[in-house]
């Protein structure tokens, strides 16, 4: 079971696409299922909203119950209530066979550490909405994630860690880090990122976005090295790029990112809700 | 599963005692898992806050867990956000055994109504606080109120429908008339209610509270006229009140409340999140 709760003013603006707003709560929750190995079943919604707007509702219901038909997720509860700034929580449970769930605890020493298509991009819209004609793809992936869910499920039996990557690529790692007691090593080149970074040549922001920048929703798993072949047979069926981005060390829980030439790249630290 | 979803400036004052609403915003779901005859087991808490107050947190989460840890229910994820009002939404996992569940749609014709506990207490502390000195128990059923856990549990078997009166008896009996398909008719007199309304001698506020006052959490179900003796020596076990206070009839969905010279009284219609 996962919940997220958004929040109108933080989470999303009062003007967003009910329709994108009604994927992408769904899609957040059910990304950290993915993320689990787990198989999404059902949904329970919590909504407040200012008054009863049905076009609002439609919208917000059309995005969905789109994404929930995609893959056989029933919503089975939940609650309405009136409150001046809309507020949206989704609690989405899953089923996963026992003994192969992924969990941030079970990385192990040795392992690599794999990311799935391409980072930097939704924060890149948020930060640089003014390219948005130029890359419309950017847009897509901040307001319509896609949650990962049959690679997730096809990583059961193969990868030991996962998390999906909401909060910054080094951020959610160090999550896996601190509770499998591990440190995780990460070369910044071999990351994989939005193409869009290629024509800004802004290496800062580059940076900032593919190290440290959210709302991907794609996945960060470890795996031994055993498993190589088998996890790039299945980024080709998935047609998904699965990436090899750094290996899991023993020794203290930390993330470290080198740059080319092997030196730590300083970082911006993760997303503090309260900071 | 239930979810209920609270607001800070409609469920609850900016200044409310925090650890009676962590007990009350845990007690709203398990009242819902008690009518269903379920057994707690897992909660989900989802908060968004304005800062992280350490003060008001602690006292929270003493009251949700001192609750918590009376019916075992583990507390096994959520979700924290920051917003300027208080947001408080809370997933409660319950199980019952396959087939004696209680559902709203179960009653049957001919079956008594009973309804646990006294009513109007909540909604006549919200209307007088002036007399809180006066009766001081009704604050605590406003705040602190205790889900009919036990109840439920014991009633599998024995009811048939069943729910909990969180927006007033009529309101929710209705609820259960309009999934069974079936009429219900109800003996004002025999509403057992707080021992205040005595003293305060106004009847029209009894009335409304009586009957329209939510917040009680006290459970209305249905039985077979067979299993009376059985619902009356369960409430001495249980040092509750059980009260048969109607009838399901027959014949259209709707709600009957008549007075002690079988006259329909009339009520308030009940509460509309967005009227």
């Amino acid at each position: 079971m996962t919940t997220d709760l958004l929040v109108e003013g933080r989470h999303f603006t009062k003007d967003a696409d009910p329709r994108k707003l009604g994927h992408k709560a769904l899609a957040v929750n059910l990304s950290d299922l993915a993320a689990m190995g787990a198989t999404p079943r059902w949904a329970l919604l919590s909504i407040a909203l200012p008054s009863a707007d049905e076009r609002w509702l439609e919208a917000f219901s059309a995005g969905l119950f789109a994404l929930a038909g995609r893959f056989g997720v029933e919503l089975v509860g939940g609650d309405t209530t009136r409150a001046e700034a809309r507020v949206i929580n989704i609690v989405a449970l899953g089923e996963v066979p026992a003994g192969v769930a992924l969990y941030r605890s079970a990385a192990r020493a040795h392992d690599d550490i794999w990311v799935s298509g391409e980072l930097g991009g939704a924060a890149l819209a948020l930060r640089r909405p003014d390219r948005e004609a130029q890359f419309p793809e950017l847009a897509r992936r901040l307001h319509e994630p896609e949650p990962r869910i049959e690679l997730g499920e096809r990583l059961r039996g193969i990868g030991h860690a996962a998390i999906d990557i909401s909060d910054g690529l080094v951020g959610d790692l160090g999550h896996i880090a601190e509770r499998s007691r591990l440190g995780m090593t990460v070369h910044y080149e071999a990351v994989p990122r939005a193409r869009a970074f290629a024509a800004l040549r802004d290496s800062a922001l580059e940076r900032d976005c593919v190290l440290s920048g959210g709302e991907d929703y794609e996945l960060a798993f470890t795996a031994p090295p055993a498993q190589r072949a088998e996890i790039e047979a299945l980024g080709a069926e998935l047609v998904l790029p699965l990436t090899r981005i750094g290996t899991v060390a023993s020794g203290p829980a930390k993330v470290e990112v080198l740059d080319a030439q092997g030196r730590p790249l300083a970082y911006r630290p993760a997303f503090d809700h309260f900071a």
